[in-house]
Parts: C-alpha cells; structure tokens; sequence
C-alpha cells in the first residue's frame, strides 16, 4: 500500500515527539508499505516566526511573509529524515518546491495549482521513505508560497490525491473526530466514520481535527482520510463518501468557532450592485467572510451583517472605510462566536432547527445571526456563552448516547 | 554606488538588531546607494538547529543538514525586507536559490559555481533593496546547499563580484581587524587597513572577523572588504591589495586558533603514496587538514603529523582506521592550538622566525609543530599557553606602538 501520512505541530512538537513520529514510520515501512510523510513545523514554531514579523509591521508583505513561515517545516521535514536514516531506514527530505507543489500566486494563502509527482516517485521507487515540508509550495514564478494555516493537511491530501495513494493518514493530538469539542463537554463521543460533507462543516466550523480545504479536496479527489493520534494505537476516524449506515444519524456533532468577528453595516444604500461591491472588494484582499445576513431596514437602505475571522477584522475595516458614504454607521463585534449544529441526516428530518432554537431560548442564550445549510445550522451568540451552548446541544440531541 | 553589504549572526541576533541593521540600511539608500544586503541567521540559531540534528545522529546527513540549515537565513531575509517595507522603502527577500546561487554538489560545504544576477537586478532597477538570505545555493539537482561556516561572506563576496559592486561592507560585532583579539591582548590596535594575503593567513588561522574563504574569493574577483561594526560608526578595516604604505609594516598581527586537533601517526610504512592516500582519503570526506609535518623515523618508517578542525576529527579517525596495518600506532590529541604571526613585510625581512621562537622559549612554552609560509609563522603548542603566548609575541613585536 502506498500511505501518506501527515503528523501536525503537536506531533512533532519537540525532539522526543519527532522521534516517537520516526518509530511509527518505521513501524508503517516494516508493516510493507511506500510511505510518503508531511510535517508541519513544530508547534509553536510558527507562531513565534508570526510574531517577530509583527514587532515589525501590523501588516508584513505576504510574499516575505511566507520566506518566513515556510522555513519551519523545512526544519522539521529534515530532522525527521536524519532520525530515520539514524534507524537505519533511507529517507530524503523534501521541500514543497522539491515535491512539485506548484502554486497559484496568493501569499500566505495560495491553492494548489498542480503537484509533479516525478521527483516523489522516484525516491519511491528506490525504497526511500520521502519526507515532505508540508504547507508549502512555490509559484510560477519560483517565489516561496504558503497553502494557510492548517495548510499542512492541505499539501498531504493533495499529494496522496495525486500519487493515487491508498489511504491519507492524518495524525494530530486528537485520536479522531468527536461529537464535540470533549474539553467542553467531556461527555463528546468519538466517531468511527464521518462523511466529507459532514466533516467539512464540522472543520469550517471550529472542530480543528481537519482543515476544511483539506476535506473539500479530499471529497473531490476521492482521498479516504483517516485522522489518528501520533500518541496513541487508536483507529481514529474514517472520512469518507457518505454511506448508507450514515444516513441512520441524525446528528454528528456540535461545532464551535471563537475566531469569529461580526460586522454589522446600517443603512446601506439599496442600489443594485451595492453588496456585490463591498463582497467583491473584501475577496481581492482576500478577507473570508463567513456568515452573512441582510435585513431590509429603512425605507431605501438596507442592514448588511456578516462574520470574518479576527485577524482579518482590522483589513475588513480598511475595506469597509474605503465605502465611506454608502451606509449610515458600522459596527463591530469581537466578542461572538459560532455554535453548529452538523448532520447528513439533518436535510430528511424535521424540527433539528426548532429543537436548536427552543434549547437556546430555555438557556437564556440570545441568537444574534442564524444561517442554515442542508446540513448545519449555524448561530452567531455571545461568546461568553459558547461553551453553554455547546453542552446544552449536545445533550438535547443525545449525542453522548 | 552599488553597495553589497553582509550583517552577521551577532548584528541580527535579536529583533531590536535587525531594527537596528535596517535603519543603517535606510541610511546608506538615503545617501542614494543601490543595496544588496545579505544577512546571516540570528546568532545562536544555527547552533541550535545542529544541536537538533545531533539529538537524533552524531553523523547526519549532509543532504539534510542543508535543508535544515538553510532555514534560519531565510528568516533573518524576511524579518529584514518586512521592517524595511515598514519604514516605507522598498524591499525584497530572496532565497539563495532566487538570488542565482548555483553552487556544487558538495553539502554542507559547497563551492559556488556561477550566479546569475539577472533577478536582483532587476528588482535594483525597480528601486529596491534586494535582502538575500547568505550561507546558501541550490545545486544543479535543484537541492538546497550551505556554504559552510560563515559562508554569508562568501555570499556577500560572491554577490558583490558578480554584481561588480562598489564595495563589500561586512558587519559584525567588532569594529574591524585587530593586530590580535583585543580580548586576550587589550594594547591590540586596529588595522586602517590590511592586504588579501595577511587577512587570509589571519581568517584561516583563527581571527573571526573574515572567513577566509571569502577573502581568497575577494582577492580573486577584486572585491574591496570594509570590515565594519553594525553596533558604532567608525571606518572599519579595508581589506585590499597591498600597497606601498603596506610594505613598512614587518608583523601586521597574531592569530590565535584554538579549532586545532593534532593527528600523530607513528611509524608509517615508507612506501610511495601512501600520505597521498591517506591525505586524498581525508580530502574525499571532505576534512579540511591544516598543518602537516613529516620526520624520518626509524629505517623504513615515517611519523606522518597534522592537524584538522575539532568538529572533524570524530571522521578523521574514521579515515585514519581504514588504513589499520599501514602504520604502528595513531594518536590524537585535541589540546592544542596554533599561534601565527601575519605580515607582508616578512617575506624580506630576517629574524622575525628567531624572534618567534626565542620569545617562546623565555617564556617556557614548548613548540611542538611548526609551519612557515612567505608571509606567516604558526606554531602549535599546548592550547593552554594560547593566550599568554599570543600576549608575548604581541609585545616582542611591539604592536601595540
């Protein structure tokens, strides 16, 4: 079997974890297996490189920043090569660029363009373990591009989709995906299998087991993921096609997103064209916005509300301040956050919604935005009261049953 | 004027020193320089990341130290082009590999082979100022290469020729070179300035503030050095041809090199070729021997002697045991250090060898190697005697006057 697998900050988080991932390699070589390996940097790595740029700037050129931020899986991808080589096993480091990742242009946030598997195969097929530096690539022009945060999860989906690997093993902290976030509600339940769909609003949402561009490609590449525990013997979870046993589910899990900042727009001039504008503005400086909701409010004029996550509220701002004369008034809100509720069976059932928003109203807890999708339905609250909302959903679905 | 200038590991060791290295660099563009600033990895980085690397094997592969090492340059490049943007100049970083860099196969100690200048200077020509991340290429394979020790200089020096630049200006913590290190001889004196050939002898044998190879890349490409402190603002040392003023100096400085290893070989079977197979096979694995002296023993043997760097002495004997039965017995001794006295003036002047020699012997320290060339004397001795006999010499030649 040819096996990608992926091990995250944590897992690598210091030199006794890197060599604790080299054993599990060898253990998956000696099972019979071509293993190809994505490292993210070690934790805290990166955040630390993030923060010397910002002693710089508020805001550092995105090119330089990704120089920055790429140096850290370098790090990683080559003491993991030289543990295994020391165990006696061949190993080669790769970098993105060595890898054949190739990139769109978008600093810190670039897609995946095309992978040249040549160099990969190659090592392959002389029996080497190949070791690559995950959330990372570089672009047409040979200039170093980041995939995002989470990005490292990105470029082993992608690799495992493009070498047409048997499976896509992706290890973390976490020994799989719960019903919840189990630090909030220590009644969460693991998972044995979870659909793409499923997974994709559970990770948009907040569940940080997967990144959701990783489960979007893994869907459309058909990559069957499995995320595990680097420290334990755990079979984690499967992600994959939905099946049959699936659709017995009602709901899978609750999700909660604290890195969410609301924007509110009062009085917006009601001409055509006037949202599609401020939309279009916010995705050239590549601000994600999430929720959005619009609400007819003075006779000629319109409230817009939408969510972007934290780091982008002060770009968002600058966007916003360029419409000057558009709308009566902003507002901005830091302090919400996002409760989900996620399941393929969802869109066959009724009163999920009803359920959500009566457990709510018998807590006390006042739904600032709702948006709904066959699958999920989404509620922007205070964000004092999350963890609550949390527990109090996840007991009125019986989930921990 | 084109300026090439190169920031060492101590002048960008912290965030307020990168601060400090780009308000110098806004300084020299305001007096309408063109810059290539080339920096080294903030100090204590790169012995971190080899301490890494060692965690996991006392002989890592070369291959992947050099992707490890590299990564450290790369983040001083980016933190300096993102605080120079900040101060509103325009700046970019680049990898080795996109600052045209091509180097040999040789990791971990690559030569470079050509660069190709043509994208640094066309981002000159949009007016900026190019940052490239030293110590590093990419071979012809398209993998990541470091240039050794202090190889930031030879980038900066590489840099500078290929660009034909003005000038070279390479900073550090010491304010240029020194007739000895100031630290064991406070009367030493700066030099205003100093010939290729006496810094040469002077960087090779221990003084730090050049590496050597980089003034024999100088001196071959006509690259005029500043060697200047990033922390005050005096003129620094020009490193040059000699000139006329040159000639009158006998003893330019003495040179302390505590990185010295003595391998003793005994009784070595005297048939032909046998140093040049033993000394060819050091060559192969890349270990760098100093000095070397032979004396007959008994009939039909020879005591073969030299010295390598401490780093390389684990592989010397590596080497040395593959020729087991050639010779009686090896011995290795690391407490030595070797003592030299620089000058151009020496070649034509007698005497200066019997005063080396008689100023040690009133001094009670025994010479157990000697080695002369045109413009330099080194002696070793028993590394404990180092400072005092460079304090000695320093008196006997009077250079403090």
């Amino acid at each position: 079997m040819l096996i990608v697998q992926k091990y995250g900050g944590t897992s690598v988080g210091n030199l006794e974890r890197i060599e604790n991932v080299a054993r599990r390699v060898v253990k998956a070589k000696e099972e019979g297996n071509d293993l190809v390996v994505v490292v993210s940097a070690m934790s805290g790595e990166t955040n630390k490189l993030i923060e010397y740029a910002h002693h710089f700037s508020k805001t550092p050129s995105r090119r330089e920043m990704d120089m920055l931020l790429s140096s850290g899986e370098r790090v990683t991808a080559s003491l993991l090569a030289i543990a295994l080589q020391e165990m006696g096993l061949p190993a080669v480091a790769l970098t993105g660029r060595q890898a054949g990742i190739r990139t769109d242009d978008t600093h810190t946030y670039a897609r995946i363009e095309s992978i040249r598997t040549e160099t990969i195969e190659q090592e392959l097929k002389k029996g080497k373990i190949v070791i690559v530096a995950g959330f990372q690539g570089i672009n047409r022009h040979g200039e170093v591009t980041t995939l995002g945060r989470g990005g490292s999860d990105l470029s082993a989906v992608a690799l495992a989709g493009a070498l047409k690997a048997d499976a896509c093993e992706i290890y973390s902290d976490v020994d799989g995906v719960y019903t919840t976030d189990p630090r909030i509600e220590p009644k969460a339940k693991k998972l044995d299998t979870i659909s793409y769909d499923e997974m994709l609003e559970l990770s948009s949402l907040g569940a940080k087991v997967l990144q959701n561009r990783s489960v979007e490609l893994a869907k459309k590449m058909g990559v069957k993921i499995i995320a595990k525990s680097s420290f334990s013997d755990g079979p984690g979870t499967m992600i994959t096609e939905e099946d049959e046993t699936m659709e017995e589910v009602v709901v899978s899990g609750i999700a909660l997103d604290k890195n969410q900042a609301r924007v509110s727009l009062r009085d917006v001039a009601d001409r055509p064209g006037i949202a599609a504008e401020i939309f279009n503005k916010l995705a050239q400086e590549q601000i994600n916005v999430d929720m959005i909701i619009q609400n007819a409010s003075k006779e000629g004029t319109t409230n817009l509300g939408f969510t972007v996550p934290h780091s982008e509220l002060e770009r968002a701002k600058e966007v916003i301040g360029s419409f000057g004369g558009e709308f009566g008034s902003a507002d901005y809100d830091e302090e919400v956050c996002k409760v989900s509720i996620v399941g393929v069976g969802m869109k066959s059932h009724s009163g999920i919604a009803a359920k959500a928003f009566s457990t709510m109203a018998q807590n006390n807890i006042n739904i600032e935005m709702i948006s709904t999708s066959e699958i999920k339905i989404s509620m922007i609250i205070d964000e004092k009261y999350g963890e609550l909302a949390v527990r109090v959903l996840h007991d009125a679905y019986e989930l921990d049953k």
